[in-house]
């Protein structure tokens, strides 16, 4: 620990260092210490901590915390940390995991032709807003190859007639598999996901909802919203389980509409929550700042 | 017409005129002329407009307007008014209503235990900022009469033990009648009005709903919203049909949650909201604003 | 006025018509009558109305009025319009303007390097978002060339050294009227505009403040609001004046920020808000909602 | 640490102590090994950790940090947690503070003719929202009396006479020191605060600003905002420094507005704002989540 001092100069900063950081996420059951002996595991080999954050949940007796450390601050990489860190890892109980910055998540995004979330996750990802690879776009239409192309990006269009939805499905599961994928982000897809592949890749895909879930769940969110007659529309954006716009939500969002607003309006405003609120969802999915609790999330800001 | 200038001055505004208004509401089929024939009428008579919005709603060919009219600028009253205006009316088979400002609406309170709401309404209602008179409150518990009394209004308890609910009811809108109440106000009135009750006062009966309607209609809101995971809460203010919680919305609002927030902190954060959605949904129905269409409404802003 | 019933059928909805609309806009001294008037003279040629908008302000004695009409519904075009309207207009001293939306306005956007504003509008538009040309967009760096010729859009790089700034600007101007343009959007142009092209197109040149005007006027308010820990930013769009970021405002937003956010996290959410307020405000601008009263406006929701 | 499991029973959870707890808040210049030293500091003493959250500034080098501790969990008081905690805040140069949530904070509120902040900021008191002591209201007229004695609460009124403004400050300052006063509140206490004064309670005067500053610092904000006609008003709550309207600010929140409202109408939408994020701010201080940084505040959520 005496160390610090003199490894980060006179100002008290690592300005010098790299931007490269290690994520440590642990979830586990609540007990006094947990937090002192991990943050005392990261000081005793002298790392930097830049951000840290709990949440003890009273009703499930569960413990969650986020610690970011400048990777250069400690004097092992990830591989190492991690046979280091068993034992604290086992005296608690941690179900743990430990993300190098240096290694981007790869996205692989299914989109139908609707293109405003995807247009949009793009337009930041070119521009450095979002720290991810994206090698694969999937798409039952293949309207959108264009769009996709101009990024550099792989484009396939998987058929989805009625009677081969589930070949269909082995192949976007294949496609997702071949390209590494980490996150599946259902960037407006109008298909329903089988039970299966939700299964096979659990807190990984990840889906916008046109509305403000639980209300006006399934088929054409916006018409039930007109219908109703409310005062705001909404979107989310969650992680897909097997139960259809009812798994952990992760992003939520409202914005104020009116009597004048026909459902053609209510398509166009709620365009822009969909987007903003996908994109906020899917950069904290890749910051390690989600962590699933029963069927809510824990959102480190 | 020519008396215009006149009678509002050098600088053209009516400085020197009363604050007594008359709000002319209309629905009606939709047709060409409506709105020339209706501001023709008052034009014709000199009447200076303050104030004016309209609404066709193409789903269902229905038209709603709301024009505000200095009192003093037209050379009669409300009762000559509805007299002359009969012919416009008849044209457009207009479903019509005026409201002289002089003549405040008698508001008549429910309530519970919970006192934000009540507490609320009271402070800007002494305050001068909700226009009406308030000269009941019914609660179905004692607990809040001092507060009550303190503004100088009646407070009235009704017991409404089980094997006397439709007694309780009956006795809630006798007394309701007995103070000569326009509207009836539920400011957490934590009982469920019968269905005749319901039609007995139709788009006279608010209600402030501890939810973002639809979603977690029926008993315990924030507890069903924290089981869920939402990201935001709300609350809803809405005139009372016998389908519970599903009457024509008048105004909801949202706010943000973390996951750190637990039901007790969903309740306090939901105060909050509650009582800016009702006063804000009791100011516009005092004001004419809403005009219910169908299980929908039209609120001029 | 007879002939309502007529051509609108059974269902008192012009549905068969086309989407072509005549929209009239109108600033007066206020006076009794006006819409009357107005309203009047559209309905004695049959003319349909779908909205209607009115503000009297009381602190200019200033009336300002939107209507607008189903094209299809008056049985001539907006040159007999405009002769047969000369008796309403001259009886009230109308200030007014006639816009058919068959006549799409040309919109000619100004860009520096940064392009989140520009990317938005222009996926805006080339999905019927937007209902304008833009014919050209031109810039003081070369960088974002590639961007809008993939829209078709003509791009212009005009240098703007300092020796020659005079001259680079009376070239904009002259590509601008070359191109027949309406409007001019500075979308993040970080140029500050000479007063006498601020002159020459009044309430025409539409800009992006990256801050919730009037605070943190000029260059960086980003930094500006990090340094006075602001726990919000914001954007404004405004019609440009000879006086800096001081012209009148026609939208505004903010969003919450938190004290780890440095200023390029302020940077990235901020661009959210300001593609999104700019968006509105064009859009606005185009559907004359807009009307200038001082260095104030109104605007029709 | 390994008295954890038996010290919380079966459920990991610790449902049956006392909801007292220890705030201890701490901040010194960023090194290595700061969270670790103070959480095991708590853990070594068998200290169970419910909140923690900490911030680092690369602006200033400075570290800020927040540890809520069940008070029962330690075998000692908060006497005797100072004198051991020593070590470790002279190793790492800390300026802590820790808070027994059991030892209320007195909180005098100051106040002139506008009764919306002080009545809410009363009836969220009296119904247990805000965990505090106001033993002491002071205004400088006697409007209020009624209301602030009605909840049992010391009422001065102290004149403000031009002649007497030194003398009246000293009045209200010693008023504060018998009144045993933590933390000072101007609820909308239209006197501006000597110099001197604000010295001697440096981060311990909370002001509401009726603006949303920096914009409209100083009188009539609502009239100035009318003047620029901006689209959103707002307040602000803030320290209170011998800059005026300039301290550092701890809350801000918004809403719009549209060109329909007088000036009027913004006072009476402002309050609203006002007294909600006045609670908010009075509430974060009273829990500790403010610490101030330079002009700036960390606030944890």
């Amino acid at each position: 620990m005496s160390g610090s001092a003199a490894s980060t100069g006179d100002t008290g900063q690592p300005a010098a260092r790299s931007d490269r950081r290690y994520v440590l996420t642990v979830t586990c059951p609540d007990a006094t210490g947990i937090v002192a002996a991990v943050t005392g595991f990261i000081a005793a080999h002298g790392g930097w901590v830049v951000e840290a954050a709990q949440h003890g949940d009273l009703t499930t007796g569960r413990f969650f915390q986020r610690i970011v450390v400048l990777a250069d601050s400690l004097p092992f990489g990830t591989e190492e940390f991690a046979v280091r860190f068993t034992d604290v890892a086992e005296e608690f109980d941690l179900d743990w995991h430990l993300h190098d910055t240096e290694q981007k998540r790869r996205v692989v995004i299914l989109v139908s032709k609707e293109d405003h979330c995807l247009a949009d996750l793009l337009h930041r990802w070119s521009g450095g807003d979002l720290r991810c690879d994206i090698p694969l776009v999937i798409s039952n239409h293949p309207d959108l190859r264009r769009l996709v192309e101009r990024y550099g990006i792989d484009f396939r269009h998987v058929g989805f007639d009625a009677d081969r939805r589930a070949a269909a499905f082995a192949e976007v599961a294949s496609l997702f598999d071949a390209a590494g994928g980490d996150v599946m982000v259902l960037a407006r897809f109008m298909q329903i996901l089988p039970a299966d592949l939700c299964a096979r890749y659990p807190s990984r895909i990840i889906n916008i909802h046109h509305s403000f879930l639980p209300s006006f769940a399934g088929a054409r969110p916006y018409h039930q919203a007109f219908q109703r007659g409310v005062k705001l529309i909404g979107a989310t954006c969650h992680y897909v389980t097997a139960d259809l716009d009812a798994g952990p939500i992760i992003e939520q969002d409202t914005t104020r509409i009116d009597h004048a607003d026909n459902v053609e309006e209510l398509l166009r405003i709620g365009r822009d929550i969909e987007r903003s609120v996908l994109a906020r969802g899917l950069r904290w999915h890749l910051e390690d700042r989600v962590l699933v609790n029963g069927n809510r999330t824990v959102v480190f800001g």
